[in-house]
C-alpha cells in the first residue's frame, strides 16, 4: 500500500527540560545510549552504516562550526559517514527523511538520525546581545518568531471567527497532555484563565500562548524492512514523506490565514502512503504557537478549512478524541529543541503505534490505534515556508 | 560496472572571486540560472521534484537563520522540498551526496544541489570581531585552520622528508591552472620564491600556501540515469559516493601524517565504482593548504604513503601527468566558497569528461580522457575530520 522500504527499529530521547548540567557532547552521548537502548532485540553499534545528524544552535547563536563527525566522533562510530543538517524547525524532521533516502537508496542498510539542542545554554540577553552585536539582519528590525505568526493568528481571527479563548485550549490541552509524558519539559496543567493573565508577548500572544525554549536530544535507528526483523518484532515502517515550501517574505505570501508549505508536504505524504487525514489515529503536529495548531488542522486535513478553532474547542484533537494530536505535550509542553524536535515526535508516535506506552509510562496516554498510521509534522524555518510532514504505521501491507 | 543509478545532466557557476556588488539572493538566482543554461537540451524548471543547498556561512558568521525555502523561494520554485546542508569544508559536495541519494531512493526523479557562499561579505576583522564578543569556543583558543593544518605539515617533513619546496610546488602548479581557467578567482602565476617571500602565517605555511576567501556559487542537476537522454547527449554517471569522518580532536587523532577520514571516504567510493585510483584521469581535490593536496594524493591512492612531495615534484600531478589533479585551479587559484567547493569540483570534472573545456574555454585547459573516470574529493570540518569523495564517469557501463 504505502511506500515501506525503511522500517524504524528503535527511537530513544532524553526528557526535555534545562540541561545546564550536560555539555552538548555528553547529550550527544546520553542520546545515542538511549536509541541503543530502545532496540528491542540489541543492536551491535557495528551494525550502523551511515548517520544523520539534525543541530541549529551551536552555529546560529555560538557561531561555531559543527559537523556530521560531531555525532561519529563522539559515540565511537568514527569512520562513518555522517551528514549534518540544519533546516529551521524542521530540522529534526529532515534529518530523519534524509536518512530514510539514504537507506532507500540501498548505499546503507542501517542508519542512525539523531537530534540535540542545547537552547538553554545562553541566557535570551546573551543570545540577543551576541546577535545585536553581529547586526543581525532580521531580529534587528523585530522579526523574531512571535511576530511572524501573529498576523496569521489575527488574519484567522478576522475570517473565520476564531477566538482567543480557543487558541488558549491548545495550552490547556497540551499542558494537560504534557503531564502525562514523563519526557515532557512542562508538566504542570493551565487554563483558559492563566494563559489569559499571563504576560502578552506579542497580540494575540500571551506566553502561555508560545512553546518555550528547551534543551533537548532524540534519535532513531532505521533499516531496510526487510531486516526490521533482526531488531525488533514490532518494527514500524515509513509510509510517506512529505516535505514543502514556500516563499519567505510576508509580501510574497497569497494568504495568512495556511501554511502552503504544511498544505505541500502532507499531499506528498499522504499520497506516497495511499491514504487520507481520516486514517490518522495520532498526530504529533507543530504548536511553536496556539494559532499554528489550528492552521495545523485544516493544513493537514483533519478538518475543513476555518474549522480549526471548533476542533480544539470539540474536543475533536485530545486523546480518546477523533484524532489525538500531541498526545507527549507538543512543543508547548514537551518543548522545541530545533534539531530533534522532528525525532521527538516520531519517537511518541512509534511508542503510541507499538503500544509501549502502557507498560512504561502513564496508560492515560495511551491513544487507541485503529487504523494503524501516525502523522508527523513540522512548519518553520526562514519565514515559516519550510514544512515536513512524515507517517508512519505499523502495517506491513 | 559502477553504481551508475544517477546522472548528472546539467553544471554551471558563476566566476569565483570577490562580489561585494552581489546579494546572497542575487548569487543564488544567478548560480539557479547558469546551472539552467548547462543542460545541453533545455529543462522545464518543473521538472526539477527537489532541492538541497549547501551553505554555512550565513548561519556561522551572520547568526542568519537560513533554511532551505531560501533556493526554491527565490527561483521561483516554492513548493519543492529543499534540505539544507552544512558540514564544513564538504558542505558542497554533501550537498551533492545526498541530492544523489535522493534521486537513487525513488522519491523524486530530477533534482537539484546547489552552493552558494560570500565569504568576503564582512571583512576578516568584523568576523573575527563578532565571534569574538560572541566568545567563539575554538577561535578564541587559537584554533584557526592553518594551525589545524600545520602539524600535518610539520610531521610530513619529519617523517618523510617532505620539504617546504616541494609544498610550495602545489601552488606554483594550482596558480598555472587558474590562469587557464575563466572561472578561477585567481589569475596570475606564482613561483617557489614567491611562496618563500610571502607572509608567514603559522609554520610552515606562507600565505602562498594557504587557499583564499573566496565569494561563489555552483549547482548541478541530476536525474535517473535512464531519463539522462531528456536533458543531454553527455550525461555524466555517478559511479561511486563516498564519505568518512575521523575523531575530532587532535589528542584523539592516531597519525599527524595523514587524514583517515579521506582514506575511509575514498575506499567507500572506489568499492562502490569497482574501480581504483589507477583508473582516474583528473582529480578535484581539497588543497586548502599546500600540504593537504601532498596528503591527498597518498589518502586517494594515486602515490605510496610518503611519497607525495616527490609526486608533485616529478610533475605526475599536473595536466599531461599521470592524473591531472586540480585543473580548475584547486581551492588555492579557484578558491574554497565552503558551500559550493564540492559543486564546483564536480562541475570541472563533468567539463573535462565531456571535453567541454575546448570549445568554450583555453584548449591548454583539457585533460585527455582515457579511463573516463573523474575523482572529486573534499576534508575538512570540525577538526578535519570529514571527507567525501565522489567518482564520477562518463562510461555507461
Amino acid at each position: 500500500m504505502g511506500w515501506n522500504k525503511v522500517a524504524i527499529v528503535g527511537v530513544g530521547m532524553l526528557k526535555f527540560g534545562e540541561h545546564f548540567d550536560k555539555s552538548y557532547e555528553a547529550m550527544i552521548g546520553e542520546t545515542y545510549l538511549a536509541v541503543l537502548g530502545g532496540v528491542q532485540k540489541g543492536i551491535d553499534p557495528k551494525d550502523i552504516e551511515a548517520g544523520w545528524i539534525g543541530t541549529c544552535i551551536g552555529s546560529l547563536m555560538g557561531s561555531e562550526l559543527i559537523s556530521g563527525s560531531m555525532l561519529s566522533g563522539i559515540v565511537g562510530l568514527a569512520g562513518i559517514p555522517v551528514t549534518r543538517i540544519e533546516n529551521g524547525c524542521p530540522t529534526g524532521s529532515d534529518t530523519f527523511r534524509n536518512a530514510c533516502m539514504g537507506v532507500a537508496s540501498g548505499l546503507y542498510d542501517v542508519a542512525i538520525a539523531l537530534g540535540v539542542e542545547k537552547m538553554r545554554e545562553k541566557t535570551s540577553d546573551e543570545g540577543l546581545l551576541a546577535i545585536g552585536s553581529a547586526g543581525h539582519p532580521v531580529l534587528m528590525r523585530g522579526g523574531t518568531a512571535p511576530a511572524q505568526f501573529a498576523p496569521q493568528a489575527t488574519r484567522h481571527m478576522h475570517e473565520y471567527g476564531t477566538t482567543k479563548e480557543q487558541m488558549a485550549m491548545i495550552g490547556v490541552k497540551n499542558h494537560y497532555n504534557g503531564t502525562l509524558c514523563p519526557y515532557s519539559h512542562y508538566q504542570y496543567e493551565i487554563t483558559v484563565e492563566d494563559v489569559f493573565k499571563s504576560p502578552m508577548v506579542c497580540w494575540p500572544f500571551n506566553i502561555l500562548d508560545c512553546c518555550p525554549q528547551t534543551d533537548g536530544g532524540a534519535a532513531i535507528i532505521i533499516c531496510r524492512a526487510d531486516l526490521a526483523d533482526r531488531y525488533t518484532d514490532k518494527p514500524i515502517y515509513v509510509a510517506g514523506l512529505g516535505m514543502g515550501t514556500d516563499y519567505q517574505f510576508a509580501a510574497e505570501k497569497e494568504s495568512f490565514t495556511e501554511f502552503v508549505a504544511s498544505q505541500r508536504a502532507a499531499k506528498q505524504a499522504y499520497k506516497m502512503a495511499g491514504i487520507g487525514p481520516e486514517d490518522i489515529d495520532v498526530a504529533e503536529v507543530h504548536d511553536c504557537f496556539s494559532i499554528t495548531e489550528i492552521l495545523d488542522y485544516e493544513d493537514l486535513g483533519f478538518c475543513e478549512k476555518g474549522q480549526g478553532g471548533k476542533f480544539i474547542e470539540d474536543g475533536s484533537s485530545r486523546i480518546g478524541g477523533k484524532v489525538a494530536v500531541n498526545p507527549s505535550g507538543g512543543l508547548m509542553a514537551k518543548g522545541h529543541p530545533l534539531g530533534c524536535t522532528g525525532l521527538a515526535q516520531l519517537t511518541e508516535l512509534v511508542w503510541q503505534l507499538r503500544g509501549d506506552v502502557i507498560p512504561t509510562q502513564n496508560e492515560k496516554r495511551q491513544v487507541e490505534i485503529k487504523k494503524g498510521y501516525a502523522l508527523q509534522h513540522n512548519v518553520g524555518g526562514k519565514g515559516v515556508a519550510n514544512s515536513v510532514v512524515t507517517i508512519v504505521t505499523n502495517r506491513k501491507d
